[in-house]
């Protein structure tokens, strides 16, 4: 099971993005909403999104991956939930992937888990990523142990199918690339 | 205004990334549901959004740009809706820039409007559209007159930067990508 979590202000090409491509590709992906009402997320850009459960029916140990989507807003409301914070933590002991792009690596860096692992980020929170312990790329997506970041909307399908990679193979994503016209 | 048609089984990067897009360079766009009953659309890949407005609230009159996301069974949403067909009919008349993208290029090409237009679409159903009278390009997206039309999902970004040029400018969209790591 993958896990993409969702708060208010979430990035919506972000989320949707390796959302689609992970669904187009057989994984079994459900949306989570961390708002405490309701399953409805409001994206960074207004769009309304219904959430596939709340994150109080996340079971951590069916979990292969989770995934972190960036916006400003969304990855502080991210950062405000006490049960999410939990599942990261319990999922990094376990070595199950985390993926976050954008804003979201800042989570991770938060919780002190990229102390000397590369990650990547939103360029301009390298800083803040830096001084979390990580050592920074500046690459679109950056891979290290059982970490996956990415930069920002704009590599949001290279961050998906990374992810494909990493579930599925090389060649699946590469008949996905080309069946999508990426 | 720009409105952007949801039908169930719209393709959600094809749909979302445009949306995203224009919404940051400040565009005012509403999604509209062609569904009989209800806001809430449903996803190519299970994905629920919430419509801003039904179908019958459009104000053709009011529109700066139409725009119609792919996905197979959404393209046969949009096709199956005589007050859009009705829009789209109105819109050409005025001039009014109508977008189209993956499978949807087919759903102009249904109404004859793209006889002699060069347009592109998803490339496996090039024959259609040539059938229906257009000048193929097998380019990411292609101009002609108020009509721009591109390939599928991996061309969503290029399709959403090519619809801010046309309603801002080169230097809006240059911003707007930098912005966005793109």
């Amino acid at each position: 099971m993958v896990y993409l979590f969702l708060a208010n202000g979430f990035e919506e090409i972000e989320a949707i993005t390796p959302l689609d491509i992970l669904r187009r590709a057989g994984a079994d992906v459900k949306t989570v909403s961390v708002n405490g009402n309701g399953l409805e997320v409001e994206g960074a850009h207004g769009i309304f999104v219904k959430a596939d459960i709340s994150i109080s029916e996340v079971d951590v140990d069916s979990a292969d991956m989770l995934i972190l989507p960036g916006g400003s807003r969304g990855t502080e409301g991210l950062k405000e939930s006490e049960p999410l914070r939990k599942i990261i933590l319990t999922a990094n002991e376990s070595g199950i992937y985390i993926a976050a792009i954008c804003a979201a690596p800042t989570v991770l860096g938060e919780l002190g888990l990229l102390k000397k692992r590369r990650a990547t980020c939103y360029p301009s929170l390298a800083g803040e990523l830096i001084d979390s312990g990580a050592k920074y790329k500046n690459d679109k997506v950056v891979f290290d142990g059982h970490f996956i970041t990415s930069e920002g909307a704009g590599t949001a399908a290279d961050f998906g199918f990374a992810l494909t990679d990493k579930l599925f193979s090389r060649q699946e994503t590469d008949r996905l690339r080309l069946s999508m016209v990426y």
